[in-house]
């Protein structure tokens, strides 16, 4: 019965997905997910992004979270347009959530909309928001065991970022093997090494993003 | 309709719930409830802990995970007897999985059973497992900001620990900040902070797993 229910959830999801990206695309907005842990550092990596691009491209973001306006406080700062989304009894943001979002965004002035997902490497898996591209943040506090434990979010992403490159000297991560367990799931991803403490990495994050969003506005 | 759903289906887990917590109240069994996001250290936390404590209680363990047997193969390496759940598409284990499970442990010979659930700070806060406390494991690289980010399951904790706080000198976490918002939430929640590298803290922890199965056997 359960997962009756969620199919019927599930497709009827797709279907609004779908309609959001009829909207991106005919604004020419390049659209990612970007899922993760809690904590794993989503938000950093939105603003140091923001930091690096922001006289390159217009970057707006739409931010997910159970409660709280928190990361949209601290984005809010930079100067770029953000919506705060609660989910509330939710487990992760769902289609139909995203289209009252975008009506408080200037659609014909955006190249790039970021949507930072709720924390959670299960539920956001399960629905399409409309991106052209999934974004799963990793961080090397997490553990490099993640990819086998969470293997339907590992495989459906399209860049896997690796944060937090900065404690690898003081925590057991190992970064080999955690490429291996992606290789294994998901040989086509696109990966990242970076670390938004010390900005390591951010440029070559940076320029794949400058790369997509030139690809939807020609 | 989908709240229809969820109360229906979190009734059905509540009377099974009971019926789990009936079994473990029969055999003098202390059960909690471990809950955290992906990467907290629960499972250090447990290893920790069965090292200190194997000669004076007799602790098994119930992994829940979306997929793989990493963790109840680290476990099952201290001796204590051990069961892995995988709970596939669900995002948390739920009260109906557990009896499966004590039908492999030998129930007249635990004084502890520590029930790991799946990494996620959201769904598990919904599913009563029939356990007698919940603990919440938080770390230091999540951020001093998840208890207002995740209020539901960290105002249903008995006990909140603060982990990996050997990371305290690297990072940027404010443990009074952490405290103050937990106050907020949750006043009278037990708050242990420690090192699964180091040690550090884990006694005070252990005492308090001796004191509480202590209490279930008198």
């Amino acid at each position: 019965m359960k997962i009756q229910v969620l199919k019927a959830v599930t497709s009827a999801n797709d279907a609004i997905a779908a309609k959001n990206r009829q909207i991106f695309n005919r604004n020419k907005i390049f659209v990612i997910n970007m899922m993760s842990s809690p904590g794993a550092g989503k938000t950093s990596l939105i603003i140091q992004s923001i930091k690096k691009l922001k006289k390159k491209l217009r970057i707006a973001v739409i931010e997910g979270d159970v409660a709280s306006k928190i990361d949209a406080e601290r984005i809010g700062k930079t100067g770029i347009p953000v919506v705060q989304i609660n989910v509330g009894g939710s487990c992760s943001l769902e289609a139909h959530m995203i289209g009252p979002a975008l009506d408080k965004l200037p659609l014909d002035k955006i190249d790039v909309l970021i949507i930072e997902n709720v924390g959670n490497l299960i539920c956001p898996a399960e629905f399409d928001l409309g991106e052209h591209k999934k974004v799963v943040v990793a961080s090397l506090p997490e553990g490099d065991d993640k990819p086998s434990k969470y293997p339907v979010i590992f495989s459906e992403a399209d860049v896997i970022i690796i944060n937090k490159l900065d404690l690898e000297s003081v925590l057991d991560f190992d970064i080999v093997n955690f490429r291996k367990r992606i290789e294994g799931l998901n040989p086509d991803a696109e990966i990242f090494e970076l670390s938004c403490t010390t900005g390591d990495g951010i440029n070559e994050w940076c320029n794949w993003l400058i790369k997509e969003a030139r690809k939807k506005r020609s």
